[in-house]
């Protein structure tokens, strides 16, 4: 099973690295690491690179696409080959999937159209332009796309579409592998639980950075 | 704060990753991506590639020393550049860290001398022959040196010690902004919540690949 992970400049690296460590562990996995250009694609942070393995077009019919987001998104939503690519990926898909704000990109190549689909809380509601129902929820699963919420959702959607393609047991010896019982040592990870005044503060900063 | 993030062929992505995400978020993070030589190193499966942006001797004297773990730690436990570098560094670090079985790393290098330690669950007991006294914990603290379990305990590892450096409230807003907010799909993220079949064959397979 292809399962091809889109990459783009300023990505964010755990977008990316949560499915290809637990759905990239499905026994006959073919992942490959896809972009415009082959070669190293840097992160947000500049500081780390992933190498795209093949480009789009060497890559054209996977069986499952990952997009993941982050802040290089913005300026892909307008990128015509890249858009291209997803809808003609998709139109042969057996999943297409996101994390965090590739739901937006998906979005913007018209594929969640009256899907229900989220995002990372602070671009929930961008994705209603576009025809999608924005949920609150961390995975979101509607039809043959699946969603996911911010950066770290992507393990658990990983995991939870594992176990829909490979069966429970195989998750979960995918689960136990990768030890994934996770034990933050604060409580603020969803805007619900963090200090109110830190979702405020993100929340002022991206209207500037996301209007 | 110069963060060095140890790369060697087939180490584990999320191990890496998880730290990354979390523990470079620090404000005056420099993090960069080492390895004996430049360029992309792969992992564990093959399909990825992080490239090191620098040598090992181009990175002397990090303030925070990460070490990830992977199949490859076996190949590595008899590599004296590397061993060397890790000693070195250490002389001078404020931390010294490992995910998974990168404490087998550390503990070849006799950093773990005395010191409680923690590592994958199928490696525990491989830290004791180096004289560190193995905990079944997710994150230990012992001084300078932080160990995590298994691959994705990293990322509660990274923010474990982003708190402590740069306080609470700052590792808060690193969760938010991630979305750590765990949902994983089942409960079978350690060997005390898993199908205990699925413990006993991993254990009898890991002796005879450890062994």
């Amino acid at each position: 099973m292809q399962i091809a992970i889109v990459l783009y400049d300023r990505f964010t690296a755990l977008d990316a690295v949560g499915p290809y460590e637990t759905l990239g562990r499905l026994p006959d996995a073919d992942t490959v690491f896809v972009a415009e250009r082959t070669g190293p694609v840097r992160t947000d942070t500049g500081r780390l690179a992933i190498t795209a393995d093949r480009t789009l077009a060497e890559v054209p019919g996977p069986d499952i696409v990952v997009v993941p987001g982050g802040p290089g998104q913005t300026q892909q939503m307008e990128n015509r080959a890249l858009l291209d690519w997803l809808r003609a990926a998709d139109a042969t898909s057996t999943w297409t999937t996101s994390v965090c704000t590739g739901s937006l990109l998906l979005a913007a190549a018209g594929l969640l159209k009256g899907r229900r689909a989220t995002s990372h809380w602070l671009a929930l509601d961008h994705l209603r332009p576009f025809g999608a129902e924005p949920t609150g929820e961390r995975v979101v699963v509607d039809g043959k796309y699946v969603t996911a919420a911010g950066v770290s959702s992507g393990i658990d959607m990983g995991l939870t579409l594992l176990g829909t393609i490979a069966g429970d047991e195989h998750a979960q010896a995918v689960q136990l592998l990768t030890e994934y019982d996770p034990q933050p040592p604060y409580d603020a990870g969803s805007p619900q639980k963090a200090p109110a005044h830190l979702v405020e503060e993100f929340r002022a900063k991206s209207r500037f950075v996301l209007s």
